[in-house]
């Protein structure tokens, strides 16, 4: 660890015990002197931002990476609007999770509290360094943010603005930090802070989570990536299968909630089936084929890929679909267990038998019944936020919002109460 | 990895897919075999043991872990009497922690299911095997058991009858296995088995759970080393001081949960805080106490040890206490802040002003107000069971029992919703 960032570390602790005490008026203070702020300072940040694009044009970065960096007067507004929407969320903090008095007379109640330090890793977004510092604030956390070195000069001016929103309120501006340093050891850096940083929560592409998965030392809240299938079975009805299976896949498919797989029971192979492939054909979609769909597409005068395993496990991110016939709902269980990277997964069936084995065999974040894996979404569940998904098991699963960023204290009222 | 230890996750997988659907009636049946076979197997299992207590005391092992090792027939007792305790809790799996509706009339449910596969690294004490297999077995999941090599013909007695009682009762007998092999690299093995084990809990001395946890690639729940602290406040109640310092202290001092350091407000360097030492020095306790300290003693003719950072950072888990007057409130937080593990700290006073500061300013996994930290216990809390003590923020914090060893899924039911 450098000293440069033990010392940042240091003031986000020191910022930490402060938070921690803070009352919800006085945090949404803080959030809406950062709204006005970063309001006040909007030439500024798209001006910064205005380099960052043309210095990633400049060095050839790809049409889809540049359209996440730029921000926009519009996009502004938006990361803007969406700190009154964290200002209207209950405070956590303080939450009683369970209470009640022993035989002996203690009263325990188990309290939501911060977490502490947290630490954000994340790709080129803007977006996220605001929204990540509008939740650590609420819920009472300092925050370490390692952006992409890319909107390094965006992330220092959303930064400054929201510290001189904070000291002009009267709070510790060492509350929103961002990681001395650019390099990718910085990334090291953060993960391996033990005592310094709480949780780390890295959001991004699969090689970025699986860095820091298997190079951290602080607890990490692994995110994100999805290989979601949807099942559709014998007893679906079509109409609902064909809405959902297009509406899970060609929505928006470039994010982690968008359907990758489709596997649809083999009693549908004449029926429902090309139903289905024309519909996601006709959207643009590309399937990729086991032999059993690649018999029944050929028989429909439908096109289709083979598949091959780099199709089952794969998260495309775009009008693409992994496609299998499955003999039975077994089968699509263990198709889903062997592939799934266990975000969500979808069944359509108005067999309630079906739907039973299905939940109870799948073990994923989500399961969506008779709906769209689309809906894995802390603003979709009404979280009114999301800090990100969690895929792992640990803490929290599924989307994360406030008090996903809290732990709890027991704290054990007696009145001179000794253990015998 | 290698492909013995494959294999042997491998089956804790398949078995863990049988796990998360059986019923409470199912897992409790298995759970009174398991009970009933150690009963029956005690010639078998004692026998085992004593040849692992003759060769730890042949290569010289301390009286200490030989008495944590041996297993007598009364102890058996004990560890059989405690899977009854387990049945008798009630099963999380299943259990909705929320549920709501949508606007739109999507039915969310966030339901708890078994982890999966959970890794218990531990050290000597052969009731952690049982305990570990019994609550695992409860929550639903499958428990790879990695125990000390010292105990190792034990162990394997203990698994081999708890094996043979879940197939007797027509249950996967792999949800409780051992780690093969007995090798310092099974840890290493296990703790980086991503995607085979779903968390690694870790029981044992800090330099075991150190390892763990910046070795593991695996989600782990680092557990149980306690620098807890006492501060007693000016405005303490004297007989509530001296019963709560003595029990934290004396009552049991082996154990995680004991005081390790006593912080006094130094209006009583005179009046409580002589009384407090003698009481300590009477039942045995070493004083390493600080400079003002070590003053108001030889004023009072008590002996006491000058105490460095080494004593501030000490988990002795002996008759020793770290002892410091402290000029205020403040300065007792600021201690804890600086050398706790975050444990457990107790507070004795009667200022609701003292115990509310205390409280806004210790981020620990427990706080005891006027009572003993000896009550950081999942059997003292009423959780009916313990799984180990969390001192970490991620997923569990303090005493962990069933819910503990769960995570949870959202099931999200519509009637062919799609998102717009």
């Amino acid at each position: 660890m450098t000293s440069e960032f033990a010392a940042v570390a240091g003031r986000s602790r020191d910022a930490a015990v402060i938070l921690r005490t803070l009352t919800a008026d006085r945090k949404n203070r803080g959030l809406a002197a950062i709204a006005a702020r970063l309001d006040k300072d909007r030439e500024r940040i798209v001006a910064a931002n205005d380099l960052d694009v043309r210095a990633a044009r400049d060095s050839g970065t790809a049409a889809g990476l540049i359209d996440r960096l730029t921000l926009t007067d519009e996009r502004l507004s938006e990361i803007i609007a969406a700190i009154d929407v964290v200002i209207e969320l209950p405070d956590p903090v303080g939450q009683v999770v369970r209470g009640y008095r022993l035989p002996n007379g203690l009263d325990v109640r188990q309290v939501r509290v911060p977490m502490g330090v947290v630490g954000m890793i994340y790709e080129a977004r803007p977006n996220v360094t605001v929204d990540a510092a509008a939740l650590c604030l609420k819920s009472g956390n300092a925050v370490l943010l390692r952006g992409s070195s890319s909107a390094a000069r965006t992330n220092a001016a959303l930064v400054a603005a929201m510290r001189q929103a904070l000291s002009d309120e009267g709070l510790p501006p060492d509350a929103v930090q961002a990681v001395p340093g650019t390099g990718h050891d910085t990334v090291d850096t953060l993960i391996t802070a033990r005592g310094q940083v709480d949780v780390v929560i890295p959001r991004g592409g699969a090689d970025l989570i699986n860095r820091v998965v298997t190079g951290a030392q602080v607890p990490v809240i692994e995110t994100g990536v999805g290989n979601c299938h949807v099942y559709v079975d014998a007893a679906a009805d079509p109409r609902k299968a064909v809405d959902i299976v297009v509406n899970a896949k060609t929505q928006r498919p470039s994010v982690c909630n968008a359907a990758e797989t489709l596997l649809v029971h083999a009693d549908l192979a004449d029926t429902l089936f090309p139903e289905l492939a024309r519909a996601l054909v006709a959207r643009g979609v590309t399937l990729h084929v086991d032999p059993p769909a690649a018999r029944a597409l050929a028989a429909a005068d439908i096109a289709g890929e083979p598949a091959t395993d780099v199709d089952w496990a794969a998260e495309y991110y775009s009008l693409d679909i992994a496609v299998a016939l499955v003999p039975d709902l077994d089968a699509a269980l263990q198709h889903i267990r062997r592939w799934s990277s266990g975000h969500t997964e979808a069944i359509v069936s108005d067999s309630a038998a079906a739907i039973g084995a299905f939940l109870a065999g799948v073990d994923s974040a989500a399961v969506a019944v008779n709906a769209s894996t689309r809906f894995t979404d802390g603003g979709e569940l009404g979280f009114g936020a999301e800090i990100g998904i969690s895929t792992q098991k640990l803490h929290a699963r599924g989307p994360m919002a406030l008090p996903e960023l809290t732990t709890t204290t027991f704290v054990i009222t007696g009145d001179g109460h000794i253990r015998a």
